[in-house]
């Protein structure tokens, strides 16, 4: 077996930021597996999506197709329980000025990447790989990089491992992921996030905009929206 | 609303230990909740005894009685997915020498801290009590004082809250556990902690001890007694 140092668990939620995630993971490790989280959240559209890219993201390059090992899938509905989030339930979705959006699930990262550590000890991976970020964000504390640190130093103590929680988009904005994802796996892996990954709090998927599906009002889709129009003007302009 | 501060959680499973540091915290604070997590451990008897013990501790101290709140229950059946362990699964429990006893769901700890921080946080409740102690502990890398502070700053952070993680039993062993309850509750706790909690991973309530019921040979049953005698024998020498 190789050393857990090359072996990576990504947290891998269907959405454009984990679907970039993957692809980095797969271009510098060994050998990839990958977790998804079901909560009862309300864009199940989402969990479909995973699967689809799982399933076509090994096309891309012969070396992913050989680093990609299995997907699973942790039942947390308990957390749907403990969170009165709008992700969840089916309240309004706002961002109130200088609050936090009500999509917000206090602590649901710290969930997340604990039950992924557990997970990894078993399967011997030595690395986590998310798609927190803290340059777009919404204001979601658990998605910061003093957040993620403080976790990796828990999840070591607690667990007596020696985990890195690796976060490459933490200091890009959207139109910067569009780009990673440019690097990382040329058009093939820019096209199919833009068409399989799924970002929008609605869930909708009736029509394929130019920087993917999406209500195209959410502040998800806004965000979506505007990185890929930045991304996509840039590009224009360094084009000879 | 009373301060937060004010205001506890207290992680009770239904042991002697959080049944200690339950009555510890309605000594202690003005409000006091209680939350257990249901993760398929083999000793749901443990279960049973936990809410033998919420219905009888509020007749010990009338102040006990009107601070008691709520009791909770989490579903973590993904914990049991997700863990290897002897407490989730019918292998056999053993303690290798030098290493974790074949118990140890690996940062489990971990996992109750981040619900019981999101729950917390729903209903105004500022600080966590758990029973970890690393004292007598088993070589569990989440009971350990570093991990618990570790935790709290990442809860803190990743929730935005001011949470204090209280571990009243960290630096007792057994024998003071026994002595700390007698303090808080006099003999009528004592009695309650002795024959209604529950510390055996057999799950065996087939004969009342003078330490309580158990088997009386697992490494749980062994602790606890060994504190029992030597509480017991301590309490004989200082009688007049």
């Amino acid at each position: 077996m190789t050393d857990p140092r090359r072996r990576a668990l990504v947290l891998f939620s269907g959405g454009q930021d984990s679907a970039t995630c993957l692809a980095w993971a797969l271009e510098r490790f060994d050998y990839v597996e990958t977790v998804g989280f079901d909560y009862g959240q309300r864009h199940l559209v989402e969990m479909a999506c995973r699967q689809r890219v799982l399933e076509l993201i090994p096309a891309i390059k012969p070396e992913w197709r050989r680093r990609l090992g299995p997907d699973h899938v942790s039942d947390l509905t308990a957390l749907h329980a403990a969170s009165p989030s709008a992700l969840t339930r089916n309240t309004e979705i706002s961002a109130p000025a200088g609050g936090l959006p009500t999509t917000f699930v206090p602590g649901r990262n710290l969930v997340f990447l604990t039950f992924a550590a557990i997970m990894a000890s078993q399967h011997a991976l030595g690395r986590l790989v998310g798609g927190m970020c803290e340059t777009d964000y919404s204001g979601y504390p658990d998605c910061r990089d003093d957040t993620i640190k403080a976790m990796q130093l828990a999840l070591n103590l607690g667990m007596n491992q020696r985990f890195v929680i690796e976060t490459p988009l933490m200091w890009l904005d959207k139109a910067a992921s569009w780009h990673l994802a440019a690097t990382l796996g040329g058009p093939a892996l820019l096209e199919l996030i833009r068409v399989e990954t799924h970002t929008c709090y609605h869930g909708d998927r009736s029509h394929l905009h130019d920087w993917g599906y999406g209500c195209g009002r959410c502040p998800a889709c806004t965000l979506r929206m505007s990185g890929w129009n930045t991304y996509s003007a840039a590009l224009a302009t360094a084009a000879p």
